[in-house]
């Protein structure tokens, strides 16, 4: 009778279902068909432009839910041949350069030529204080009501690692939904440059003229990053001092050894607010994609990235695998509290462990 | 027949060996126990500050040899016990900073003292280059010369997790041999910095006056990580410019957050040439010891460098045995070249490399 049970088997409608028939096993297929038609039905109006299919998909690779995740693989699946299409721009700066506005103006900018633009955030800080950087969206009120504009806060998660997946993630469902241009917008705070500028393309830093990279909080390997550094508020009284800014970082820049990319970074002024110099940048982003492509580095740094990203995706998961496990977890306080005994060091300690996973 | 061969029996002395012994057998047995007594006696002498035999159990810690590295561990638990006892010092500073004459000055200042002093180095550069920054000892001829000095140039190594962890047993051989004050000594490139301050208890940055961090190649990063900037060749014309560098450096440290230790990290002035300022920075480093000791932040950061130490062997280990086999060095293969052809991502191709392994 029990096995009986397990038949999924449906009457006709009218008649009376049997008793032999599973309703769990409907339920589950139910779901199973309805999954798969909205995935589909998901992708089409996603590749339509259709940015509520495209907000949707975005939640589905957020989830930590099992089935929305395997419904987020099957979609992604569907778009990687329309995605690597846009520039990836990186955009970061020290609260208080001004990236919201200088965003804002790139964006208008960039859709006032008929171009479409996804504004993404990396905020190491959202896992633990729950804020988010481009939360506040009437920062960029004008770019918000834009038709071709997509701005979606950062994505949540437990660890900069996941955070930086459902980024990249977003970035090919933004691609294969039309969109030209991607500005990844992060502050400088943390390792989260270095993941920004491990997914794009081109790396924009904004700074201040006056200000000492120590008052700046701008870590030296960030001016390492920089495709271009852009002195933003270059207006009015700050005019002036923008000008020895930009001589002394050109200068500065020369200190450092050649880019892989053999791309001499830029160094140029710009006023968010005036709108100001954003052309400029424009014309540097399209100088640097049009040589960088031409060289082969653009193809080549893509490929880099998600080596990287696969390699670093591989390791986590073999670490946490490891010590997640009850008798690593038991082992390895036994050990430690051995090391602090001084009655052993950790490399036997190390081998110890590695010999009872196998 | 076959199997009586397989006897290690020897016959009485006098009589001839019976056909029936396995002669290999014998002298498998013989050499275990010569390597035993060797063991055995190795540890006896180090323990009885013999510096030949000190010299001898290092050579086997920096073995690849799968006998020498058993060894090796068997010594390395017999010392265990004697270990811990010294103050561990890391000095880092650019080429030309005058690292090797401070370091003479430090050492005969200790040894005059009744102190002994091991100084070790860890060169990044040395893998590829097969150069070594203590290679050349005539920099430090008199406390090459002095009795209660030892000296050992950098482990040579594939990685720098190789050399970290022959330096770090190296220490627990030296600790045993009696060697009161270990001084690890590196240049200030790549991550060796980061290396040695994971593996001693007090940290101490050599600078120059005058010239910028930038021209000095010094990271940030090592500033923080710095318990005491000492300002070197502040002699002559040179004094003057040190004094205003002191400053400086008192300012710019107070900008850092404050340090796990609590320890406030001083700036001071030296000149190792005139055997200036020496003891001073020895008072210094035994004034660092006592707090941090009854603060209980000394033992404290040992633990956690051990623990350090443990992890980073472990997660390197489970890579390199996953990467290493040619099942998964084949299938990586084929999805970078998926990747190229924008068919996967690098995320489902992680998840695609993880199931192969299991």
């Amino acid at each position: 009778m029990a096995k009986k049970n397990k038949s999924a088997l449906q009457e006709k409608e009218g008649v009376s279902i049997s008793e032999t028939t599973n309703k769990a096993s409907i339920a589950a297929i139910k779901q199973k068909r309805k999954t798969k038609l909205d995935s589909n039905s998901l992708v089409t109006s996603l590749l339509n432009q259709d940015i509520t299919a495209l907000g949707r998909a975005i939640t589905l690779v957020e989830s930590k839910n099992a089935t929305h995740k395997a419904q987020a693989n099957t979609i992604l699946k569907a778009c990687l041949p329309h995605a690597n299409k846009s520039v990836r721009i990186g955009i970061t700066g020290v609260p208080g350069v001004g990236k919201s506005t200088f965003i804002e103006a790139l964006g208008k900018h960039l859709t006032a030529k008929g171009k479409r633009v996804a504004v993404l955030a990396i905020d190491p800080s959202s896992s633990i204080t729950k804020g988010s950087i481009l939360g506040d969206k009437t920062r960029m009120e004008a770019l918000v009501k834009d038709d071709n504009a997509f701005i979606r806060p950062s994505a949540s998660g437990d660890s900069l690692g996941g955070v930086a997946r459902k980024t990249r993630e977003t970035i090919i469902l933004c691609e294969a939904a039309g969109f030209d241009v991607i500005i990844i917008e992060t502050v400088g705070v943390g390792q989260s440059e270095t993941t920004v500028h491990s997914m794009v393309d081109f790396f924009l830093l904004l700074k201040l003229a006056g200000a000492g990279d120590e008052l700046q909080g701008i870590k030296r390997g960030i001016i390492e990053m920089a495709d271009t550094i852009a002195i933003n508020k270059a207006d009015g009284n700050n005019l002036k001092q923008a000008k020895l800014a930009q001589v002394e970082f050109k200068r500065a820049l020369h200190l450092y050894p050649e880019k892989a990319s053999q791309w001499q970074p830029k160094v140029t002024l710009c006023s968010a607010l005036e709108n100001q110099g954003i052309e400029d940048i424009w014309n540097i982003i399209l100088d640097y994609v049009s040589t960088t492509t031409k060289s082969k580095y653009f193809q080549h740094n893509r490929l880099q990235q998600n080596t990287f990203w696969l390699i670093q995706t591989v390791e986590n998961q073999l670490k946490s695998n490891f010590f997640s496990t009850p008798k690593i977890k038991k082992a390895l306080q036994e050990q430690i509290q051995l090391l602090k005994n001084n009655k052993t060091t950790p490399f036997a300690a190390a081998d110890y462990l590695l010999r009872i996973k196998d």
